[in-house]
């Protein structure tokens, strides 16, 4: 083992997500991204396993606080309730990522692969989710549809912070487009 | 041009459908598909350019479906009512398929790949949704929020019906699914 390096995972999330951006993921090596955090290629693999970890390793621990945010809300919590309060939580978190958080959005964004990663990602969320609903004692399809409806609200309202992160807040914003959904579900006749 | 088959597309959809069953996606070759439908490899690449097109081909004519019925929705119709209608369309199609889309499934759900190719398909499907909404003057983020929405219904609609698609109908599922989400929300104090 190396050295410790203060922040060792945290200085080479940044280079990456800088060096991704401006020569674009497929065209960023390991090598550069060490060399800008001023680390070792082999620190580098001591915290992520290629390139592209780098942009999904926080996510199992989002996931994981997804899931129990949802089974430690109040017993007397309706199933859109235990989901908003998840929901907020992990916004909470990427709300104080802020700008770490736009910069992996414009990167995932500009790269097909990187796209359908992030979209296997959401559905294991939505996944997820509907499982510790039902371990609440929400029966299908209700577990299965306020999951699903649940991620679909989060990625809409994660669209619209994450143009300006410092002027909105995300977990507001979570709770606004839970409450937009209540309205335009309203207009079923 | 070879000389022509009777309902060739269909003949070679049917046949690879049910060797990806038998012996898995990866291993079946084209070859052997069009030697299941009684017909050449020359004729298979006339209506598809490699075997995951025999699963994905009718996607896109099934968005414009979606997009079009949103779009034909009367104008008092609120966004929530366009989409109900636009899901149900493609709904109708997919229970006249019956035991087709189960096969389909049934091969997709088996292999990763396949799996992350339909939810790019399905979020394909929630962006032209959202565009719809919007020519019909929806504002953001209420197209964008409805469209999602909608599309999650969707998913969980047609994962009950696939498994008894003979017993159940599935625009009348989608109808009901909206109406448990209507209810879901309801449950946000």
């Amino acid at each position: 083992m190396g050295r410790w390096e203060p922040d060792a995972r945290g200085r080479l999330e940044q280079a990456a997500l800088d060096l991704y951006l401006e020569r674009g993921f497929e065209s960023t090596t390991v090598a550069e991204i060490a060399e800008r955090a001023g680390l070792t290629e082999r620190t580098f693999f001591r915290y992520f396993a290629d390139k592209r970890e780098v942009l999904f390793s926080g996510s199992a621990i989002l996931k994981e606080l997804l899931v129990q945010t949802a089974l430690d809300a109040p017993s007397a919590a309706t199933p859109i309730e235990a989901v908003a309060a998840a929901l907020e939580a992990v916004g909470a978190v990427l709300q104080q990522r802020g700008q770490g958080a736009q910069k992996r959005r414009r990167v995932i964004t500009a790269n097909a692969e990187l796209r359908e990663r992030e979209l296997v990602k959401m559905a294991s969320w939505a996944s997820a989710l509907a499982d510790a609903l039902r371990r609440r004692g929400v029966p299908d399809p209700t577990a299965a549809l306020t999951a699903e409806a649940g991620i679909a609200v989060f990625r809409v309202a994660f669209e619209r912070w994450v143009q300006r992160p410092k002027k909105h807040d995300l977990p507001r914003l979570i709770g606004e487009s839970l409450d937009q959904l209540k309205a335009v579900t309203a207009g079923r006749s």
